[in-house]
């Protein structure tokens, strides 16, 4: 990307970060084709919904998981594209209902386990940024996130229009999610984020947790972490964190906590008390770091929860002397097969 | 746990690591008991399997993903207890199998998603190392993997244990498991070990990884790294590794790959190239560290591939100062609601 080489560090990631008002005010407005396919798909009557997606996008799954479960009260499961791919599975999904979820629709590992899924029965549906992209042409449905094009390695835009395209495919509907935009607009003005990040200046390790609809938050602030700024971010489920990982935290190892307006979020508050009474030290977005979620129905705040997080790992990357735009290793399409 | 104060440091795990060889083979002796359960779940011809866990145990189910997809041909996803215990979801499981699986059957959060699971229609199996357990009592059916007292609170013999009472319940046969115990010694006593642990005495942070059959150990290596050694040690499905946390890894973080003899590890291989070209310390599960496989079916090598693994976090710790019979923070039961 060569056309990058003479703008500030972090440009490009800072001005996907502050798009997303307007995304997903675009979004609502074209709200109707998406409820549409939510329609068309659910009058298939699904019995089973699986998820196929990977990185970010795997993340903008987990959330689809949640909302299925809860609000459409089928099971839903992330598939294992290695089954199908790798291993030739060929498992019989007549009533299932088959999601990917990719940015660029472009993963041939994403393709091949859509094409096998609907050879195998199943109703398939991909959502991605790309109309023209080899997952939305493999799939019988598509749903557009219309983010854009994506410049930044560390995916951000793309990641909240997933999750409220995927809000709206799953049963909700553009009048509940009306007060997003301006919410998302006030949480990205806060200042809480540059004082938030000067305390991970110096850190190796550092855990992100959340519960419910907060974990697929946790995995995603993981992952912008470690992407932008190389520190080693680990994820857990709060229910997980009590099985193992307690053990590696100390005073030495900072702790993210996502506290969603919800029953998960009342979950997490008294390991966040039994953290801190240990020494640990802990963030609380929501709390310490502001999220403004006014009028927001609660199943929206990870479309919320996420932007002071993207905009914290950007700060700690700049911090650090590293350019969240272009990250070491890691290109924008990724080859897995 | 008083009993142990006076023993040596790490003497509870060592042990149980070594029983494992000889607990395989009761569980063979005593196969077709397990092997009826699973021809009486099958006559129920479930058309989706959801497996329900926690830590280690969730590794165990991760590898009961696998063979329900590659060999019984069904659709499987691991459940999100939350959905049904904190957001009240009650979704239609006619035709679903949940798959329970705990060492001690006692996690009041799996007990009520058991529970709730039966009540909505789901045919429910508890694969546990207590008959007598809370989980074993919710479920229709029951499968003891008779490892005995686990005293150790990191989870050794009882995931071993699971594995081969998953893939003897989900179709396998004890003939095609002859070999297993006998590889199993062969595997415990090489003295790789040792060596490998030295050079991981000031590791911070260590990434595990492996693609299908290779992932749950991926998994369960870093979860035992992280019980015993409070080393944050990550674990990465290899095709996810390229969508993201390749940006964190440099020659300051050492990686352990998992190369199973399948596809799975032959997917793994040529990243583990990739790495080593870029100057990444990659030591390979499989090759650096011997997994003594002779006699024992492709779909079985996750029952060897854990044991160097297992062995290599008791030594890490020991050679840390750290007891790994008694990690900080840690009980044996956890109480997630």
């Amino acid at each position: 990307m060569t056309f990058v080489m003479n703008a500030a560090p972090g440009a490009l990631m800072s001005a996907e970060i502050d798009e997303q008002p307007s995304i997903l005010a675009a979004l609502l407005t074209g709200a109707d084709a998406i409820v549409s396919v939510g329609e068309a798909v659910r009058s298939r009557a699904p019995r089973f919904v699986m998820l196929a997606a990977r990185g970010t996008s795997d993340h903008a799954a987990l959330y689809a998981k949640y909302l299925i479960e809860t609000r459409l009260g089928l099971p839903a499961g992330l598939a294992s594209p290695s089954s199908m791919t790798l291993y030739g599975s060929r498992p019989d999904l007549r009533d299932v209902l088959f999601l990917g979820v990719s940015q660029s629709g472009a993963s041939p590992d994403l393709v091949d386990s859509m094409t096998v899924a609907g050879e195998c029965g199943a109703t398939t549906v991909a959502v991605t940024n790309n109309p023209g992209s080899a997952l939305a042409g493999a799939a019988e449905f598509h749903v557009d996130v219309r983010a854009g094009a994506e410049k930044a390695v560390a995916a951000t835009k793309t990641y909240t229009a997933e999750l409220l395209a995927l809000y709206l495919l799953l049963g909700g509907s553009a009048a509940e999610a009306e007060a997003l935009p301006s919410a998302a607009s006030a949480t990205l003005s806060s200042d809480a984020v540059p004082r938030a990040a000067a305390r991970y200046r110096f850190a190796e390790r550092l855990v992100v947790t959340g519960r419910g609809f907060g974990y697929p938050t946790a995995r995603e602030a993981a992952l912008k972490l470690m992407e932008t700024s190389y520190l080693s971010a680990q994820a857990f489920s709060t229910a997980d964190l009590l099985h193992g990982p307690l053990a590696m935290i100390d005073s030495g190892v900072p702790v993210i906590a996502v506290v969603t307006p919800d029953s998960g979020g009342e979950a997490v508050r008294p390991v966040v008390a039994q953290l801190r009474s240990s020494g640990a030290d802990v963030l609380v977005v929501g709390d310490d770091l502001p999220v403004v979620r006014d009028g927001v129905a609660p199943v929206l705040s990870p479309v919320l929860d996420i932007l002071p997080l993207q905009r914290l790992a950007w700060q700690v990357a700049l911090d650090r002397g590293e350019n969240p735009d272009r990250p070491r290793g890691l290109s924008k399409v990724t080859q897995t097969r």
